[in-house]
């Protein structure tokens, strides 16, 4: 898994993806065009595609609202739904994606196989990596080069994701020391996945606060260390409550431009530092034993 | 505010609220009419009615999907926005609000006072308690009157809130050992209202994981107690989720009918249940100093 976050620049889309105008599902016509609301389903490290999406389109103003759907159940109206499922076989996604489907309303799929692959709408297929948390590259940007084809948006495509030992080392400081991770709402996928990382990885249960909301109840509270997020790309009132949060109660800053290149190469410095802490605490970072138990259990 | 908790049936709204049809604004015309959409902004001890109003719709499918706003920023299109400000000076609200109107998005108001009682918008005025957070039974009572008036949708009005000691025992106990609230999407509101109240009367900082999202990568590395929250009402996909997380970790499981009488029931005792904490440790549950702080130096 160390060698995947290494090696992620190789992972990423650089060309176009191939998407119909329209298709036909179970005898009847979708259309892919603009819509104002993008829902993105899709669960753990597939699900983070569409809170990234939500950071990005919020940042740069991208022109829909993106809701992100991380459970069986769907009941939105009007809009276009990605569903994003590393193996294709995610119970919850493919039920969101269903009946999204039921309800007339065009889902294009982004997997690497499985039974999202089978079902007869427009798929992207992206290659595999050792885990699905580690395949953020290419499902990620799979997505972005379908909002381009669908809305037009513009984002970067990074040449490098460069490497920083001292960034990585600073990571395995902050996130060892199991902190509250704060983040303002243009940062929260940023930071929800952050903690996604420690989980998987480093078997350990930071918590995520997002600002301004967070200013209104868990400031009474906080007890821990911080580890606080910004960037110079977000809004003025985010930056100020996130300054004032540390100002406040301290905490270790981490600035992440909100540009694609800018969120991938600090993701991929907070896979690698996850992957440290589990090997430091002797615990094999790409086993998730719960998880797998869960799905045995499941009925 | 021990009062006010053990009085809360005494602040429940029980009539239908007064609605126009349509007002103008600014010399442009806003008509109060079911939409696909609803936003409800607001923040902390007010921003709750939108989580729950979330929870509820969820559960009773409710013909609107309830999107929640804890933002100075809206950029939402087509929708009804309920604008929930127990001072009426919230900044985040307020700038939601008018970011909604300049879109040609009605806004109704529910306050007790302050700048957004004055901005010539329709507005429920509700009685004054302690603190924002106390007043839950009159804010939440008036957005479910507001949305039956536009809606028709239907909800309970209990005659009481039958206190419970062994319960408020029980919660000491659970939110004091500082857990992870564990809940389904269904009832995410109400798990997030756990952890405000012990935030801010208490003084804890416990933390909230959503199922099924939480099976994905949280239980990894759940390390601490866990209080887990489950309901007859919600689907069996959600019940399931949390006995499993129960049978796997083990956990205190907390049973709580998804009704208007059964939320505020179990909110009372939490607010009671987290005001005893706050006395065992020798802590104003009343004041709020680091909210009071960020006020002061927000720019």
């Amino acid at each position: 898994v160390l060698d995947d976050y290494l090696n992620w620049e190789r992972y990423l889309i650089r060309s176009e993806v191939d998407l119909p105008e329209e298709y036909q599902y179970q005898g009847r016509l979708y259309r892919l065009a603009p819509a104002d609301r993008l829902y993105i389903a899709g669960m753990g490290g597939s699900g983070v595609v569409g809170d990234l999406i939500r950071d990005l389109s919020f940042v740069w103003g991208w022109p829909f609202e993106a809701v992100v759907v991380k459970d069986y159940f769907f009941r939105g109206g009007d809009g276009l739904m990605l569903a994003v499922s590393y193996s294709g076989n995610t119970v919850e996604t493919i039920t969101a994606a269903a009946a999204a489907l039921r309800r007339g309303m065009p889902v294009i799929a982004i997997t690497t196989g499985g039974k999202l692959a089978e079902m007869g709408i427009p798929t992207i297929k992206v290659p595999k990596a050792s885990a699905p948390r580690a395949a953020l590259p290419q499902m990620l940007t799979a997505a972005l080069w379908t909002l381009r084809k669908i809305y037009g948006v513009n984002f970067d495509t990074p040449s490098s994701l460069p490497y920083d030992e001292r960034l990585a080392d600073r990571l395995v400081k902050t996130l060892g020391a199991r902190p509250t991770i704060v983040a303002p709402v243009s940062m929260q996928g940023l930071a929800y996945r952050v903690k996604n990382e420690a989980n998987e990885n480093a078997k350990l249960d930071p918590s995520v606060e997002v600002l301004p909301e967070a200013h209104h109840n868990w400031i009474e509270g906080a007890s821990g260390p911080i580890m606080a997020m910004t960037s110079p790309d977000i809004p003025a009132e985010h930056r100020t409550r996130v300054r004032l949060t540390v100002d406040l109660l301290s905490g270790e800053v981490f600035e992440v431009p909100m540009t694609v290149g800018g969120i991938l190469t600090f993701l991929k410095h907070v896979g690698i530092a996850t992957v440290k802490i589990a090997l430091a605490r002797g615990i094999d970072p790409l086993k998730t034993p719960r998880i797998d138990e869960l799905k045995r259990r499941l009925p």
